[in-house]
């Protein structure tokens, strides 16, 4: 089949054009002048991207690395770690602090529901004695497509000096993260999300309270070190050989993302979701998450009972090209995910929708051909003429 | 100044054209058919290279990732590890190891001399209750240019059941490492060296003696797992999301490598090495190796004493945009290191060699223009009439 695949999946997502021709660059000395300025400038384009006026370091790593960097410098083992998971990387967040030495008591909330943050205050108010040393929340919760309400969870912690620790890998810069507003200690997030760039950059944000128990306590770190990574970064260094190929990429998507503005690109993302969720509901599909939990980065769409998600995913693959992700572990060939992260143009979503509801009507599923796409395009015309207004 | 910056740092190293471009490919689904048969065949390709039938998993991250990686799996809290150090990477593996609890105890190797495997035969003799469980060991020393007998270190370590642990960062493939017949069970290694492409994966390969000790102990890891690692690899994968555009380059670099030959790459790597080691003492200046003990990745030069080290750097940086890189440490303005590692034109050699002579004249070092690069030529013609015969 001729023409570029549709990739939509949570990461990684399709890269722009610029961006490739800037990692296309080649290599320098990663101890001279043209680095120090590289990082200099990303570090602050990341930090603003947080919201944040703390710490940013950049590892090369994959987001997992940076969730295993927030529990090895910021938690003790030993100690007492509330661990709030609503999915496969709640799991992980809490199986990462469970390695590292953590004892770990997880509010496991069932999957394709938000974290309630009355149940979190609930808990919190009846450590009085502060025996809980960090709170581990994921933002969005890329297998099932929900996303927590980090503000209300952040109120629901109160001043409980446990340490908030938030794994923000496909959330940021999909939704909003005000890190210091929601006085958010410490945040995970990697390049292959919202950035537009392939895997291999982790980031970790973390704030100075985040920075002096990191001081007072110890656990196996060594590449994680942020002693290290930030006695590195006054010189515009890090501590290994950096991934510079990829800091060439994220300095031009930074740039991207500094001239579109960080409210349009939140807002474009909730389009995002809104068109989605609204043409395949259209098309008769059940939705994983409700309106007001569901993720800007990505769609859980319940795939009708008699066809099963991995049929539709792979279908979608091999008439159309078009790359979907199915679901883990419980949810697997449940429900199907569509990434609509990054680099996603409004158009090809028209074009998926339209692929989908050929699929589902050849499958025998009963739905209206352009029943879907029809609503997608009342959505694209209102935000245009809203944007237009 | 015009043209292309010359890049002879000992990693990151110049990147072929062929690289750049197959990395410039869009991003594939990690979890899908193209991503498999590409983890199989870079894996099985990296394999080669180590000469090992065991395993090898690819991570993203540098190649520090992969000594802690080593550490994490292979090595538990309490255990007594030897660290035999020449240099800042030797001690920075001991390091590692002390940051996840090892008693670590030291054997320091005067910076600028490979490790005596006599000494190190006496202190396993002398461990008659074999207390120790791991030896660690730099195979190629980046920061002095120093080369350790692997094979001879090997057979002082006899039958003594410690776990042979092997940093082969900067020598894989520069030099001829064969892990199994050196009976090396762990080693570690990164991209941004002799494979010629970008910074951002370690390759880390043990066999099933270091395995089957991973699954009787137990240390703080997730990220660095090698169970999980196998787990996936057996269905294509990666336990978390693999750095694709640089397994992209990959892929393309073992393709290269594998046309050139293994046998050839060592030799062309060695030639670098006595032609630069050559025509840097044809220009009366010191070398901090001895010849037998000498890398195929770097050259360590002694800047003559009334000059700087430094000076020299950044003069050649200034002037001709050659990029060299400075001494660490307790060599730090003492030694100025030439990289010739992966992608390096011969000419390009002479060029260097004939701009550090010009720079050398400037700064008032009595040298005779030419002298260096006449023996340089005399070595290049030499290699060709070999090859021809």
């Amino acid at each position: 089949m001729i023409g570029e695949q549709y990739l939509l999946l949570p990461g990684p997502t399709p890269l722009p054009e610029q961006i490739i021709r800037a990692m296309s660059r080649s290599m320098i000395n990663h101890r001279g002048p043209a680095f120090h300025d590289l990082l200099f400038e990303v570090t602050a384009g990341i930090r603003s991207i947080y919201q944040t006026q703390g710490e940013v370091l950049i590892y090369p790593s994959s987001g997992t690395g940076v969730m295993e960097a927030a529990v090895a410098n910021f938690i003790a083992p030993g100690d007492q770690v509330l661990a709030v998971s609503i999915g496969v990387f709640g799991d992980r967040f809490a199986a990462i602090a469970q390695a590292f030495g953590a004892a770990v008591e997880k509010i496991l909330v069932p999957w394709g529901k938000s974290a309630d943050p009355q149940l979190i205050k609930e808990r919190i108010d009846r450590d009085t004695d502060k025996r809980i040393k960090a709170v581990l929340v994921s933002h969005n919760e890329t297998s099932t497509g929900v996303v927590n309400n980090i503000a209300a969870i952040a109120d629901a912690l109160g001043d409980h000096p446990a340490l908030f620790i938030v794994d923000t890998v496909s959330g940021l810069a999909a939704h909003s993260f005000k890190m210091d507003e929601w006085r958010v200690d410490v945040a995970a997030s990697g390049s292959q999300k919202a950035f537009m760039i392939p895997p291999g950059l982790g980031f970790l944000a973390f704030n100075q309270r985040a920075l002096s128990i990191h001081k007072k306590i110890n656990n196996s770190r060594f590449y994680w070190d942020v002693s290290t990574g930030l006695e590195y970064l006054q010189k515009g260094q890090t501590p290994t050989t950096p991934a510079i190929s990829l800091f060439y990429g994220l300095q031009e998507a930074l740039r991207m993302m500094a001239e579109e503005g960080l409210d349009n690109i939140i807002r474009r993302h909730a389009f995002y979701r809104d068109l989605i969720r609204a043409a395949v509901s259209a098309m008769g599909l059940g939705l994983l998450a409700e309106a007001e939990q569901a993720s800007c980065s990505v769609t859980s769409v319940l795939a009708p009972q008699t066809l099963g998600a991995n049929q539709i995913c792979q279908t979608m693959l091999q008439q159309f090209n078009i790359v979907l992700a199915g679901g883990q572990q419980n949810l697997y060939d449940v429900i199907f995910r569509i990434g609509h992260l990054g680099y996603v143009r409004e158009l090809d979503l028209l074009a998926i929708l339209a692929a989908l509801e050929m699929i589902l009507h050849k499958m025998g599923h009963p739905v209206e051909l352009g029943a879907g796409v029809k609503v997608a395009q009342e959505h694209i015309l209102k935000n245009h003429s809203d944007f237009a207004g």
